[in-house]
């Protein structure tokens, strides 16, 4: 069990605001005593998932629980759906119910959705309440537990209702990884490269060395997490409410998101992380079209990524990804078209990633078109 | 019409969320153009409560038309059940299936209960978008529309989830309460009386003066509404996030609040303003008791209150407010106890004000148990 004191730390600096995020094995099990620590006198609601609950939260309550501190937990459905006003509606009273002063603390122990949700609750009861972010799968460890996005899905779309709100604390365990899907590791992956690729090339090469490692769970897994964290956090730091820079996290993402859409949101046939996976390559390919980068970036991102057993290729995609109007469609529908033109993050070679305000559209449809006939 | 340019303007000065409050008669009618002006290019939702809509809806959509804004409307049911997840959860839906982007603004056309909700509404519709207030009760206008606090009720209590979100515009037109019922102007109207007892005694003066033009609708109508403004504009500034000095507008709300309780919150038997004219009261006489205030302070704040129309004594609440015992779990629900000892907002006398966090207990009921006999 790592001792939190001697873990990664890796500093969010907003001011008013900051945080910590904490990275390191078995965690989870030393929390108790690091939030008695941290929060002297408060007491929890610790919120999570079923399929967390029954690998994660009696280890994480037995800490509590060595620590004298009071707590109740409040468990969810696992998966997407649980995004919704009903399941907020559902936490929050839950979190009433316990009778949780402005002082106490709520718990985040999950993936993503469980991160997103329960920033969201805490944000709204008592007109705002702190909480810890717990992450378990990989992909919230390096991106969705840091930066205070929280949020919901409607009808109309994903996450588009929520707040900013950051957390108090964040607590990556990167052992409890070990019991999550290959299939979720490797979306989670997927994310890591991506801050390499954006502006870290020496990052990439150290990734090319250390992913057996990484995926294995030695020292390497959670160096890659504080790296990508590190990375994360100063592009929150100088853009906490997204509306410059930090556009930047989205490479892959407007591909990404568009084969989502094209993929009905089955988890089943495409998660996130792959459709990103995918998009980042087409992101380079696209920007070697574009004379902005060699085709050899692209084409060492896109092995990398195939050798962790991510999808790089439209054809991949099981079902399909339909036609290229369909993914027009849904390029514009995620993105604003500024006097006609697509905003997109584009590259000049692996780590040299910009925003671009100025993309002519049939452009990108002829690059998906090629690519849809092979 | 009040020409928008000669309206009273209370700036409210928060920094980066400074805003200003315009007070005059008709400025419904006047909105469109004076919308047009600040949001340039923005669109709308507005929303409002079918009997505000009735009486007002019509003449505001008017001028948006006049003035060539895009808008949508929406109408909720009139009432405090509207503050509800489920309400709220049909107005962001709403909000959306108008596919309004993050540069235009929610509007809320209404009394606080309309107010709450669509602060709450635009706090959360894509992580945070603009709105203006359009109060039209005197409460609203002179509380519940300045200040940024927003929320909804829970079967745990009212306002506990919500957020601090301030509009960008305050329009409060002061003709619009000439369709208000009489027993809601004076409810309002109990919260204009308090800010002079807090801690303006020359404002108590004038509307010992004033109060029958107030009521009729004269200028001093816009004058006492400005005035409040102010005094709340001020608070809010120091005190955004009521952490501290904010408290002082509590005052004869833990009273009021108790009976709120007692009464089952049946507005049939009580509103809120009439609860805080009984508990200002009380406040004055129970300071008194301690040697704080002369009683002559409370039994001029009594008359005044009185000649309003307001109830002022626990015997004038119909249905009686049951036992001591009762009274006092309320205030121990209400307000946190610190060793022992409550918060209470107490006075020095008219205009004096302060915040006592040491009053035992024990003398709250003694004094509450003396009131109820008689
Ligand atoms: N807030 C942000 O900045 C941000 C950023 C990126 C993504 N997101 C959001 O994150 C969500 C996706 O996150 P996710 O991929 O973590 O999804 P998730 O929370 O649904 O987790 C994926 C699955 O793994 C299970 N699981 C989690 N931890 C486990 C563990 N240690 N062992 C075994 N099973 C485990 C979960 O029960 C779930 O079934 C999306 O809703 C997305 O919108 C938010
Ligand atoms: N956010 C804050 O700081 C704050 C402060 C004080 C009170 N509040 C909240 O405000 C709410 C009470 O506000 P309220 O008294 O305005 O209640 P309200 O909004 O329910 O209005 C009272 C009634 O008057 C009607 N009405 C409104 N304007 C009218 C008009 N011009 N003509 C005719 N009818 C009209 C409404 O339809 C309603 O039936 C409560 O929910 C309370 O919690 C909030
Ligand atoms: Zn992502
Ligand atoms: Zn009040």
């Amino acid at each position: 069990m790592t001792d939190p004191a001697r873990a990664t730390v890796v500093p969010v600096a907003l001011g008013s605001r900051a945080y910590e995020i904490v990275i390191g094995a078995d965690l989870i099990a030393a929390a108790g005593a690091e939030l008695a620590r941290r929060f002297p006198g408060a007491r929890y609601a610790v919120i999570t998932d079923e399929t967390v609950a029954e690998h994660h939260l009696d280890r994480f309550t037995a800490g509590l629980a060595d620590a004298d501190l009071g707590y109740s937990t409040i468990v969810v459905q696992p998966g997407e759906s649980s995004k919704s006003f009903e399941t907020l509606a559902s936490v929050v009273d839950g979190v009433l119910s316990a009778r949780l002063e402005r002082g106490d603390l709520l718990i985040a122990l999950g993936g993503g959705v469980i991160g997103d949700l329960v920033g969201f609750a805490a944000g709204i009861v008592r007109r705002g309440m702190r909480f810890v972010q717990v992450p378990t799968t990989l992909l919230a460890q390096v991106d969705s537990s840091v930066g205070g996005k929280t949020g919901i899905n409607t009808r109309h779309g994903k996450n588009l209702v929520g707040l900013f709100h950051q957390p108090s604390l964040v607590l990556a365990d990167t052992a409890a990884l070990d019991t999550l899907s290959e299939r979720h590791l490797r979306a989670g992956y997927a994310e890591v490269v991506k801050y390499g690729l954006i502006d870290d090339p020496a990052f990439f090469d150290w990734l090319e060395i250390h992913r057996g490692e990484i995926f294995a769970g030695g020292p390497a897994r959670a160096e890659a997490v504080a790296r990508a964290c590190r990375a994360k956090a100063e592009v929150v730091r100088i853009d906490e409410k997204e509306t410059g820079p930090r556009a930047l996290l989205n490479l892959g993402h407007t591909f990404g998101h568009a084969l989502e859409t094209a993929t009905d949101y089955d988890a089943e046939r495409l998660v996130h992380g792959e459709g990103v996976a995918i998009g980042m390559v087409l992101a380079h390919e696209f920007s070697a079209r574009l004379n902005l980068a060699s085709p050899d970036d692209a084409v060492r991102a896109a092995r990398h990524l195939a050798a962790a057993g991510l999808p790089t290729t439209l054809a991949e995609v099981p079902g399909g990804v339909g036609t290229v109007d369909g993914l027009m469609q849904a390029i514009f529908q995620d993105k604003k078209v500024k006097r006609g033109r697509l905003t997109f993050v584009l590259t000049r070679g692996i780590g040299k990633a910009f925003v671009a305000d100025d993309v002519v559209p049939e452009l990108v449809r002829d690059f998906l078109a090629d690519k849809l006939v092979g």
